[in-house]
């Protein structure tokens, strides 16, 4: 296929990925890397046994402070079999959907790139939990899940080929993918007030 | 401190967590381990360029599938400075109300379980990223944070040396937290549809 004939396709192709301006950003960040350094940040009240409310709304990155258009607020609790009252998902499933809804961006993104339509995307991710870790009973479980499922239904007009190929991009341009499968250091500290 | 004493004690304490049916539960699996064996779920949806929509509702444990009382929803996005909607929190910022909210809830139970009356709890979470990882400007660099950090600030009948055992424990029994900070695999398929 020549360029002008891609570049007609391309055109075509509208999965709402403004992929223009993610080329400019990268060329942008590229000149000056400095610009790449972001922090994300949450904060999270406890309200009442397990149940908790976290904020997400300031970010830093591009040099400055930035901040979503609003604040966006979260319950967690653990459910009614658990003695809780399930006043929100539980912090695991919370993992679940950062990592869907990052793998599902990226399949928008990469698709907007390789100028394949899509109609349709759907995750169904599933996670393996041993709760003799969490509870103490066994030393040798684990806290955390003993493996994710995901599994993706995509209507787009690609081959099936080129859905998986679409689909593998995703993973290996993913923050949370990465974040899953790789250690991360974490730091926590405590002050009396 | 005579057992008697202890118990007077700990029945003044209230953080809303029900520490007996939390230690019936831990024996009723110890002598179960099948019950203990969870799967924990979400499903997302593509909305259009970043967006997605996630729900959670359904898991499986204790021997049977379980619900949450109502379906729980949840639009994730990138904002205005990647081109995109900012219709929600970016996916990485879920992974730190996961971690954030994780730790809390285990600081509750922790502390009701050592009778240590909490009157506030909060955290504040921030964590570096680097994208130039993953807009694929420098191969070097990883997708996902280069660490995190969270800081509590805890209101409590408690001197400080407790507090700080006390969010120690709860990092020790926190399933997120060891998510994070090990490595857990992660199997991706697609089916067009």
């Amino acid at each position: 296929m020549n360029a002008t004939v891609n570049k007609v396709m391309a055109a075509k192709v509208d999965n709402g990925v403004n992929v223009e301006a993610l080329l400019g950003a990268r060329q942008a960040l590229t000149d000056a890397p400095e610009a790449a350094r972001f922090k994300w940040r949450a904060t999270c009240s406890w309200v009442n046994g397990t149940h908790s409310r976290s904020t997400v709304q300031g970010f830093f990155g591009l040099g400055a402070e930035q901040s979503h258009k609003t604040a966006f607020t979260y319950d967690a609790d653990h459910p009614e079999v658990f003695a809780s009252e399930d006043n929100g998902s539980t912090p695991v499933e919370y993992v679940l959907v950062a990592l869907a809804s990052c793998l599902t961006a990226g399949v928008a993104a990469v698709a907007q790139n390789r100028s394949i339509q899509l109609r349709s995307v759907k995750a169904t991710v599933e996670a393996g939990m041993d709760l003799q870790g969490i509870l103490g009973i066994d030393s040798e479980v684990r806290n955390g899940f003993d493996g994710i499922k995901v599994v993706y239904d995509i209507d787009a007009d690609a081959s099936r080929e080129d859905i998986a190929a679409l689909v593998a991009q995703s993973q290996k341009r993913s923050a949370v993918f990465d974040i899953v499968t790789n250690p991360t250091d974490v730091t926590v500290t405590a002050s009396k007030v």
